[in-house]
């Protein structure tokens, strides 16, 4: 039996992805790594957690796998499969197992997407234990030293009958995101679009004045990834007022009073 | 391992399709495209948003992929999937793969067809990323300058339990379609069927009218293409009330009330 | 790669099915044709739909592809599948892409039943486009000249929860469809079972007062079909009441009043 | 390509199937076969319609194909499917196109358990065009002669959400069986068991008082197999009541009230 | 074509399995095996009638073939299956197609949790007809003498849904079980745990006061099986008390008041 | 026929395994070893069932065989499957089948996970017989001395249409486990994290009081193992607080009353 696949991860990345810390959060994961806890980024879309783990996963020299959870995603698609060839069959481990082997970070992103018993697969690596047990081939793996499970959570908008155990819940150590200050999201919006700074901090301002709209039925507010859209348009020369209608605005919601509400905000901010 | 179709995609266009721009959608579309930024067309069946996408793909001299969104559609069908040869097992492209090694435009129509976990995998594409993830090969596929994700969106008539999660609607900057104005509707329709130009305005004027009729229970309104192929049968010579019973009225709608109602305007516009 | 079936169709039919139009079914059908406008044939179970098509197909010299839809039909069992053989993989075409190849007329029987998500494999046929995606091998296919699609709705009894999207409705010309004027019905019921004109003209004016009991509860009424059936069997000898009973009257009720109410009606007939 | 099954059908029976007539049920299902017309056997379980087919099947010397309709009984599983061999694929015809070929007596009992997109395969099979369309190996085949389709439908208990379509009843002519009259029930008790008659008529007048307790909750009244059942056990020494209660009554209900009803009726019966 | 296993069923028991009569039913059976009558041995769980099927095969001198029911056990699984070797597709007969072969017992424990459709392929077997269709093959098999159909029923708590068809409920003679009479019971538990007597007798004293619960909410009474563990541990040192706990309360309930009345009567018992 | 895989299952484990025994617990598991009879370990998550059943495994000299049970387990999964090579068809041992042949303790954690049809499997196996019937093979295997079937269950937390069926629950002894005493629980802390003892004491008071909140909503109270994870973050230098708040709180709520009132407990013993 062989690898289906060269099944070399990517290298861990040589380059220091930029990252904004915005409080101990490099220093707790930092510990969680050490003590071989698994851990959970809990936070709204497009906050940056996607980036934390890039970043952590520089910092602490281990290569990054990345699973993004949905409904469909089995527990095959995790461990791995059996293909069959010519002249025999090969197993091929999947992104879960190639990490585990690797010692790599292993990312589960939106993991309240994935059937619970997907995830149910993930518990003997979040404890003492740090096995995988591999039914098909009858493998019972240690996970390699650096190896770490961290899941993305996103409690932002309501799911129907979808939400984690609580027995899976207990094993992540829980990390909260927030959106950066308003200094630091302006810093990252000229940083990632070239507009003037001024700029960057009215559309900031916007965006706080936007967030507030949640209780008064927005799904979900406007992420730092919007926001950073609505500016490269505004940088390439659409006007303000129009970025905003495109990039922010009309993506967050088709109910006409919210998109009313939401225009005249843009339009007081922007006169 | 080799690819089990040339996998060749249709060059783009040579020649330039027909469309009529009814704002700045044709420059906002260049720089969402020149920002690398997904891109989602909102608006009702056969407003057009299949021919901008074309004209789009002419203009950005990029090939163009059309995928018709439903519910069945997997994951597997848009990255691809293993064909077992006689003597090897081959790796086949899907059309999303295809399209981001080829820095095609790829557009995803209906999306809200789609299976969210059919839609996740498009997550990883439409942020700074620009990857796509090939689960069943291990392969972490970045996108060819030129890929550009565009997808089609018609909130016009209700679904039950299906909607875009807001943490996708997010990822994409959103382009309003509405049925052209009047005169370049009737110019639409006297190109297409041939008919005098007073009969298309007169057509034109009828669709107006019933488009009004919205509010009172039509579940779609007339689109563009039902005029056009109403102009057909009349250029033909089928009586003009005729052309409109079968190709404009019966379309819409079953209803006993609604069809008295449209046969009223109708007989109000062709007396 | 080699197509598992000869997969020549079956060549126009060279003997013109019996029909007799109604209206101007026939030529509207022709201008749709020619401006390759797809169409639907709106009507109740048995009045002639599917002889109509047959009709058209022998006058316009088409080969007929006639596909009965329900709920497991998929888009593969339209488009077509890989089959495995000994040494190689071949694709065999499905019916619809055997007709689109062979500019043929497409038949789709009580599309309502098909899924939505095998419906919409046929909107790009539909439109200016007259294109196929074959998403399994990577093949555009442009319908060839004589391609047309037809399809029938029969809007008689409920159904829950299915029914046409307004964006598929839209896609068809629609030609409606009712039972033959009396006169008409009694020459078809003489021609196929050979009873006597004035026995032909009493049954159908039976017809004529059970149909007037739907709105009683009756699901649906009698087809043309139901009264040859019972025409055959007064033929072969059968009294005319018991063959009422057994070919007109069990097979639309097991309701003991509306069978009550259509024995009375039949006793009424033939006192 | 090869059948992969000899595919010989049973040959039609040589000795006549016991089956005593109660009308004129065996001259209608001649009619209707010489007229080519499909049979639809409605009545309770156990009242003799296996039987009757398998009379008719011997008296119009046609070979017999009997198909139990159940909720996971497929297209594929009527028509046929292809089968993997060494070095070839070869079709296996499934039980109905053998049937087709054959010109056989096609009999799908309990037609209603069956899926609506299972039977919508028997549409094309029972109006004039009589044919079979096999999609996967794109053949169309027309019915041998003698080719005749029967179901059986039970009216008697409930059933949530599971119908046949009026587009589908419409099909069939439909002859009502009930049980048979006291005097040749009890007959065909004493032929199958060889108990006195005297006896079989208590058994006889039994059921009947059983049978009307179906108003009263019984899901289904004792069939005629029932009290044939009940007699073999008393002809074996079994005592009466005690084989009453093993083979009528407790077959019918777990229902106390209903099980004292029907205990009190057996000692009324037998004191 | 051959069978993939050798097929041989286990031979007969040669040594009596253990099981005291309640009353007439190895009569009954006997008789209902010599007139090829179908049984269903109706009653709560582990009183007894596993033990009386083997007990019934081992004096009928049959093979024995037990199937235990659930709701994946498909029509293919109990009927048999096509499998790929390397030269040649080999048939494999399934479970309940040995047994007809063999002319064994066929014993299918908890029937109703089997789906309707895999139930429904019982029903030739039950009839005058005693045959089985095997769709796969083609193939009509005919019951080899001494088959006989046995089936469980456990009507004790409720099911959601399930039940068996009314049409299949008359296909069996049915046979009532209940626990045994005190003193056997008591016989049963000493010989098969070695304790005294009169601790034997106490421990069917207090299954007897905790069987009346049933009607406070316990969703079903403890089983002689539960009273032999019980007794067993009992034998190897445990206090009665704690053996009671652990083997006879704990498994019955996780509700505390129901907790609490069961260890109230523990104590009386073993005060 | 062959086994795929060596099969050879990890040899019992040479070095004790911690385990602090709260009770007879280690006393009642080896009597219902040496009476045959299985077992369910019944308490909340993380409070050392799993690290009970490795110790039992090694105190027994057997092998341990661990199944994380969830809804997509199949009765497959268990007992095992075909596998195609080259030139055979081999088949290969589940985990059951293998613990089975090897007479290991099989444990299956959160059986109630399992779907039912797949816990009927086990059914065989917890009785007199002691046998794996495997459907596929035709085998009917009898399970090797010692081996013993442990299962685990949580009833802590409300699922939806999700337990165990009574017949199933009465097949295993059932011990209770709870979380340990104050003493132990701080001794375990100490001993896996390396704090100091009276931060340990007042880490298990805290547990203590959030243990309280259960009537109050919480899921699922904080189990040991959230206090070790809390205590080793402590230990590497994170304040107390912070360390109770990503490790200890964070991972058992979303509710902000929720996560107030565990808050305020936190400052209250950390002040």
């Amino acid at each position: 039996m062989q690898n289906a696949q060269g099944g070399a991860l990517a290298p861990p990345l040589a380059v220091e992805p930029f990252y904004l810390p915005a409080g101990d959060e490099v220093e707790l994961f930092e510990q969680c790594h050490h003590n071989k806890l698994a851990v959970m980024l809990k936070g709204p879309t497009g906050c940056g957690k996607t980036r934390f783990v890039e970043h952590m996963a520089w910092k602490l020299g281990r290569p990054l796998v990345t699973i993004s959870c949905h409904d469909d995603l089995t527990a095959s698609d995790l461990i791995g499969r059996y293909l069959i060839r010519h002249d025999r069959t090969i197993w091929q481990d999947g992104p879960l197992t190639a990490a585990v082997r690797a010692g790599a970070l292993c990312y589960l992103d939106e993991v309240v997407e994935a059937r619970q018993d997907t995830v149910v697969v993930l518990h003997s690596l979040t404890d003492y234990r740090r096995t995988l047990s591999i039914d098909k081939t009858g493998e019972m793996l240690e996970a390699a030293p650096g190896f770490q499970l961290v899941v993305s959570y996103n409690p932002g908008y309501q799911r129907m009958l979808k939400d984690l155990k609580p027995s899976t819940r207990q094993r992540f150590v829980t990390l909260d995101f927030e959106f950066p200050p308003p200094d630091r999201e302006a810093e990252i919006v000229v940083r990632e679009s070239g507009i003037e700074p001024s700029q960057a901090r009215a559309l900031v301002e916007l965006a706080h004045k936007l967030r507030g709209l949640q209780d008064r039925g927005l799904a979900e507010v406007p992420s730092t990834r919007l926001l950073v859209a609505t500016a490269q348009l505004i940088g390439r020369g659409i006007p303000v007022r129009r970025a905003c209608r495109v990039a922010l605005i009309a993506p967050l919601s088709d109910d006409a009073a919210l998109v009313g509400a939401m225009t005249d905000l843009v339009e007081l901010t922007f006169p």
